[in-house]
């Protein structure tokens, strides 16, 4: 940190995010830290916008790359989610240098691409947590926070040598990226997967292609986190995520762990990947 | 076929069958076929019901395995599409003995789940084209009579030694088989997808991750298919699924090799994988 304050920079590479965000960042930031509180700088590629995502897939991946590669940024901070990070991802990964090594990238959901992608390549330090845009949901402040607070904390640090390592994702978006060139090795690691706004059906099918995959067998076991809102089947399922997840680990071999204490509200915990 | 009729047994490893479906089939090869009207018969497990699926998971698969392994079926007949033939595919298809080995297995959307299964372990002859139930489609009689005239004039013959192979499937239902025990060879085949009831931006997801596969890549080329309906973005996605085809084509090397005659309607064409 060499004396100047810790430089967090926000940047974008799914939708574009909304204008009413930083300052409520920047007030949340002040309130909680005073006169330590990080820098908090917005790449204004974040405001972009062209059709479905925050500006072209060659400006998302630009500003993902300058502030990756900028030794003056202390940490990577997703803006939100949506979707477009896996578009941009293996291109931005590949061109991330020295800079880029032990620094945190922290964001979830569709940021997720981004997460997996880094620890495919082992890049980085990918971090599953809250983003700028959850402030805007209920209770998204707290959220928020504890993104911040991990960031502060952890920024300057290595990665510890925990005794379990974890990975953390949206479970269709861990899905989708499986056999790209975005697939983290979990051997050794802990999967956690949660989803949003899915239909039972959709979360059994998704389930069944990530336990199918033979290198996600190398995981340690697999936790599930918060399946919320679950939006209604054409006719009722009949069993729950929770039968669902321990269904498909019975049939991979995967040992169910659990629960995890993530998902796509206020309550989301920060998971360090490790 | 040895001077009986022909056999046709229907199965259904997805949902429930209306009830109303038999006699309008029925009805429909009379008509169009008079005394040489192959004997269609459905299966009862295609009128059972456990939550989402035409039955629980063993009487899906046992029917499956009943139809395949009988000498005096001489085609298969999934009878609609939904979610459930993955649940159950890969174990159905391990039980398939000398019967199954050159028998026609006809469907699509949800049924790909079994036609790639069966293209990968090499049994049977998989087969795209439409299903009992889409006699209840607007024009369904002209899909569903193209089948079963596929059915009648090649289910005594072997595979032919076309110039070129093919494989069709939908979009999702083949996204989501990659990497698991499902997944076919593509070498030397070109690859039909087509989608239904997607916003944009899943269909773009499905192409990063279909042509993200390195053995995908193997395919002699794409075709796309029909994606129709296509549920609105929440923001409008800004380019066309013909476009999305092409952008994923050149990212990943795969040759575009422009439209296909398939899709979830009356049009739905023949496809024998060969």
């Amino acid at each position: 940190m060499m004396g100047r304050k810790m430089r967090i920079a926000v940047v974008g590479p799914s939708n574009m995010l909304a204008h009413d965000v930083p300052p409520r960042i920047a007030a949340l930031a002040d309130q909680r830290y005073g006169a330590d509180a990080p820098e908090i700088a917005f790449h204004p590629q974040c405001f972009m916008s062209d059709g479905h995502f925050a500006g072209p897939d060659s400006a998302r991946e630009d500003a993902l790359v300058e502030v990756a590669n900028d030794p003056d940024v202390d940490a990577v901070w997703f803006a939100r989610g949506g979707y477009g990070a896996n578009r941009i991802a293996e291109r931005a990964i590949g061109r991330m240098g020295d800079a880029a090594r032990n620094k945190p990238f922290l964001g979830y959901s569709d940021a997720g691409f981004v997460l997996a992608g880094l620890l495919a390549k082992g890049i980085g330090r990918p971090v599953h947590g809250a983003m700028p845009a959850d402030i805007n949901r209920p209770g998204g402040e707290a959220a928020v926070a504890r993104s911040l607070d991990w960031l502060i904390a952890n920024s300057a640090r290595q990665n510890t040598q925990d005794a379990q390592k974890y990975a953390a994702f949206n479970l269709t978006v861990f899905s989708q990226l499986l056999g790209t060139g975005l697939q983290p090795d979990l051997s050794d690691r802990v999967l956690m997967l949660e989803e949003v706004d899915e239909p039972m059906y959709r979360i059994d099918r998704s389930f069944f292609h990530v336990t199918g995959n033979v290198a996600v067998r190398k995981a340690v076991g697999l936790m599930l986190g918060r399946c919320t809102p679950i939006t209604p089947n054409t006719t009722e399922f009949g069993i729950d995520e929770v039968a669902v997840a321990r269904h498909w680990c019975d049939v991979s071999g995967i040992p169910y762990l659990g629960r995890a204490d993530i998902g796509h509200d206020a309550d989301n915990k920060v998971v360090a990947f490790g």
